[in-house]
């Protein structure tokens, strides 16, 4: 054999050993902190159906998309929003630069810091917070705050950066869906410039498949005419309730085929997604595990969280609608990445 | 040789030639109804330089956002935005509907066909035609009638379908950003909605890369409990001018590498691209060929068009500001795909 037909055989056996070897990746399980069970069983199925082009139910990879509400059902939302607490210890400087309002409330209470009458605060009160430290910079100083204020704040349970109390067993979903062609958005109640801040480094989501709540921002120019935008106290869009799918309507433009879920405020988008044509899969999260995370709402028997409000009677139209409930309890075998 | 080694070579040997032949193609002008000149020569060094690990320019794959106006950038905005000769065209429907509108104005006017009259309709008027025409109808309902206009309609001077009014040279510099990984996004004063329903089968972009002035939508229920969203006449995003840059941190959340427009409404896009870090480029398009297409604007000496307001002063900015001008009569050697 000549020396460069042996060449061509090596690459010929190199590439048959490469594509033996992809093989083999994907036939190891996508979703090892899922333990086997209905929940998983109907996330592999929707997504075998979907992207096998002989079934009825296959869907174009232009159109695969798949959405997934953040706080309850990405990371850990309790005892309180990781962007409310974000808020309450950005009040100190803004009072700094602001003196007057120092003995103006709310913001006299959180400067107290006083757990318990902050956490009786109104939502009005609150809305007042979130205005005074979420608007009025530019939004590249605003970036800069929030990826600060990341890199040093700790939970009070756990001792960890709040991106590491993301949900393992979601993060392994987000990365087997994409691998499957879908296309992966957060759509959050939660501010969307917010997110936008480290949804590419933890959930591998970049800034324009966030959809959240959005105020509007402002286009002027400093003083040497370079344009810059500021955040405006302005609200464009809440995106809670039926500002899910409006909002999703707004961002993406079309229906998802999945939708993921923990709370009242994702009901709209759940019925929304699978009222569409074909296969749809709209799954609600149950935080049932208080020992590994937080059990509440009809994990408790309860009618309502002030925190992620996931009532029973929702829980009762999942049942009714045929939307698939994950018990992270018993089908998750790890919840975070940090845990043995 | 035995016959399974043969068939081994067979598919090594047309792997290589495959890979010749896709080199060759690479080879192949990308631009080809682009003459060499500044224009064309400051695009592909510009494409060279930020996808060149090498070069100090360097941008990598997520960051490359490029984002284009669409009426008078992507295709004809002369004599009339497209757009609005669909809402007059749907005048008669929304009459039919709703009768007692004939005989009030704008819509009086509209249904007398008088041109001259027509166009001197006020832009409050026009609204009036827009909001009637655009919102009131379900989201899918909206959808289809768009459809089935754009199959239907032709425009008066090329007795052509509107989609096939895209500039030629634009469509292949939109597969040229694309083919070196750049994210390409239309950014258009038109409605959000109107684009969305034929930008993936004309230019390729798919509805969630469609920014453009929008309404709000409403979620509710029809009879059977089946969820749908009502196009509102509710003002979101008006997505000209200063709403430019404003509705690009909205929708996409971070800055363009490239833009392109050709109007007045395009400045602050332009200018906001132009300003940030690194190698950035900004296009602005003359209409300067009446021959082949329409010449408005400053190629005329004209301080303002009505349509698509290209002024002086922008024409200034540019080449105060580095951006680079395509001039359609001598940049475009095929202006339509219907051109010799």
């Amino acid at each position: 054999m000549k020396s460069h037909v042996r060449l061509l055989l090596a690459s010929v056996l190199a590439f048959v050993a490469g594509v033996a070897f992809t093989q083999g990746v994907t036939q190891t399980d996508p979703l090892p902190s899922w333990n086997e069970g209905a929940a998983k069983k109907a996330i592999v199925e929707f997504v075998r159906a979907t992207t096998d082009k002989t079934s009825s139910k296959f869907v174009p990879p232009e159109a695969r998309i798949a959405t997934f509400d953040q706080d309850g059902t990405l990371w850990v939302e309790h005892p309180m929003y990781t962007q409310v607490v974000y808020c309450l210890d950005h009040v100190p400087a803004v009072v700094k630069a602001k003196p007057e309002l120092a003995n103006m409330e709310p913001f006299r209470t959180v400067l107290s810091g006083d757990r318990e009458a902050i956490s009786k605060l109104s939502t009005d009160d609150l809305l007042k917070v979130l205005a005074a430290t979420m608007t009025g910079m530019s939004v590249d100083q605003f970036k800069i705050e929030v990826k600060n204020w990341l890199a040093t704040a700790r939970d009070p349970r756990w001792k960890r950066h709040y991106t590491e109390l993301t949900y393992l067993p979601m993060l392994e979903l987000l990365t087997y869906l994409r691998a499957n062609g879908y296309k992966t958005y957060i759509v959050t109640g939660g501010g969307q410039d917010f997110v936008r801040v480290y949804a590419q480094e933890v959930y591998g989501i970049p800034p324009e498949q966030v959809v959240g709540t959005a105020g509007g921002v402002k286009y002027s120019y400093d003083q040497d005419g370079k344009p810059f935008l500021t955040k405006e106290p302005k609200l464009l869009l809440n995106d809670n309730n039926a500002g899910k799918p409006e909002g999703i309507h707004l961002m993406i433009g079309r229906r998802p085929y999945a939708a993921f879920g923990n709370s009242t405020g994702d009901r709209q988008m759940l019925e929304y997604t699978k009222a569409g044509d074909g296969e749809r899969l709209a799954i609600l999260l149950l935080h049932d595990d208080a020992k590994r995370e937080y059990a509440y709402g009809p994990a408790l028997g309860l009618p309502d969280t002030k925190v992620g409000a996931f009532t029973e009677p929702l829980y009762d139209e999942a049942k009714k609608q045929g939307w698939v409930v994950i018990s992270m309890k018993s089908d998750w075998n790890r919840i975070f990445t940090f845990d043995k």
